[in-house]
């Protein structure tokens, strides 16, 4: 049993623009619900397309329509769970708003625990790469929001730079295949590498500067990346641009975080309209998704100079956006370009 | 006082791109806070925008910048209230999910009372105009979510379609300046009328068919538009491009709906170029905000005949989500364009 062959026979009998995702979705959808209007609604996908997908697997003996409803035949579960590594999606929407949030304390709670413990004990941030972390429910609410977007569980993961300490909770919770991260501070690589070998966990780590190019192994191999870039346009490029360069093509899905606090809209203008033209789709923008702990260094930044008054931060302000897009075509990205770091801030940029 | 002066000033000063709706966000921000950092966060605007525009307000007298905080002048909060009527934001984001989702049920109760009970009577949702609206609470949410983003108080909102009576929402709890309503059905037309009569709204409707033109008094009159468009790309020409011909220029927002059930991520890639093309950013994506309340007529519907099993849904099932987009420049849009209205539904449609 091949994804292919279905994808085609889909695309022909209705004509509309579809790719394995796609059919992924619907797959995933049948592991997880009967009801036909349950099953669009968890896939994500047209209404044609899931009906003709679904016309498609019954034809080939994958699942049965019976009157009060459609099932998956015990053989093709087993299949698709087992050989595929395909199961359902878990669901961390907020029951307070009605799913219009994510809410992380509806992960494992031991998860959460053990999460919790190992980041009490991480390298602090430092000004020298422009480090600054997200508190830790903000990074279990972006790996929340990942996993239940199937972007998680049995994927090939890279992750570029990683203060924020995903790979933790990526590693621990979602089921990854394998996690890659590329990271800049010694001291942050020695960390994951400890957590890595002590959990024996499916996750490797690469000093590595990211104004250099990544190692032409990673191009093309990844299904999912995440990532937290310095925000000038050239730091984009050096971080979500190498992202889109190592991902398999179409379907794959990047993460990463911009604020408004040193990104204009003029330049998140700049950022959509270079992802639109590497054929990646925005599916989610999600503002104030996560929330900063103040950093140490604050009175060293330009923030500080720029300050009228000059009195530390009592509580978080600086918060980013959580943007995921998805892959139509194979992005370019960036390959081979090698940038100057001093463009990595510019004059909206003030936290160093 | 006006706003020119100091925009001009702030980029003169900084080299950074700006605009007025820029220094209005940071006004409003000072008119609910005094601390630097809470200021940069309730105005997303960057530290170095921020910084200045402070300072230009001190040189011309608007605030005092003291060791303990950042304070409007009375004089200036009188004006920026009485004649500018700016107001603080309100905030609506979810308490249990740290923020990231937004929850209706902060509104004034009185006001989602009325609310509900306005629109128990509302029409029937009928095929012939492929309506079909959202849940109350969703209805309330995408309210709330826009008030919260400045764009409803004191502004002239124009929404093209309401059978989701989200004018009703604004009139009751969101003080704008004035509400235009344009539907093509003569029921809408006349509950709305009723309503806007009985309650003295600021609020008049227009029965208007949007294959047609917008008269050409709405053309460049509006602060922001709420719209939900059949999802062919002709329809969405025909409601967002006139939606964005209706706007002012730069700093309106347009808000419309989208979902996975008709317009595949294919089409929202075109959708998303067409914005970054008329010079809109893209502020907010937000999947499954809405939920639809299941209409009468299924059994008509496409959807029902490529349904491989024959039963009603029971629960929600049909979701859309929550777009936002801010004009950089003045956009062109749609103004003189007719459309076949056999184009609103293309081959990934099917509720209708």
């Amino acid at each position: 049993m091949r994804m292919e062959p279905i994808v085609e026979r889909v695309a022909e009998r209705t004509g509309l623009p579809l790719n394995a995702r796609t059919v992924e979705r619907v797959l995933r959808a049948l592991l997880g619900h009967h009801d036909f209007w349950e099953i669009v609604d968890a896939a994500d996908e047209v209404v044609p397309i899931v009906a003709e997908t679904i016309r498609v697997l019954d034809e080939q003996g994958w699942l049965r329509v019976e009157p009060h409803g459609i099932f998956l035949r015990e053989s093709a579960r087993e299949t698709l769970e087992q050989e595929w590594g395909l199961r359902p999606l878990p669901d961390f929407r907020c029951l307070a708003c009605e799913g219009r949030g994510i809410d992380p304390l509806r992960l494992p709670s031991e998860g959460i625990e053990t999460f919790m413990a190992i980041q009490a004990e991480r390298p602090r941030a430092i000004i020298d790469y422009d480090q600054g972390y997200i508190t830790p429910e903000s990074t279990l609410a972006r790996f929340a929001f990942a996993f239940m977007r199937g972007d998680i569980q049995g994927r090939r993961v890279l992750i570029l730079g990683d203060d924020d300490l995903v790979s933790v909770a990526i590693c621990l919770m979602g089921a990854p295949q394998e996690v890659v991260v590329v990271e800049i501070d010694r001291r942050l690589v020695e960390f994951l590498e400890y957590w890595a070998n002590h959990m024996r966990w499916p996750l490797t780590v690469h000093q590595l500067d990211l104004s250099q190019p990544l190692p032409v192994s990673f191009l093309r191999a990844f299904d999912t990346f995440l990532t937290d870039p310095p925000e000038s346009i050239a730091a984009f490029r050096a971080f979500v641009g190498r992202g889109l360069a190592a991902l398999r093509g179409p379907g794959s899905a990047g993460y990463f975080g911009l604020t408004r606090r040193e990104a204009s809209l003029f330049k998140w203008h700049q950022v959509q309209r270079y992802l639109i033209e590497q054929g990646a789709v925005l599916t989610d923008v999600i503002q104030n998704f996560h929330a900063y702990v103040n950093w140490d260094y604050a009175p060293k930044t330009r923030a500080w100079r720029l300050a009228p008054v000059k009195s530390l931060p009592d509580k978080p302000w600086y918060r980013s956006s959580l943007y995921r897009v998805e892959l139509l075509t194979e992005a370019v990205g960036e390959v081979d370009t090698v940038f100057d770091v001093h463009t990595f801030n510019d004059a909206e940029a003030s936290t160093t």
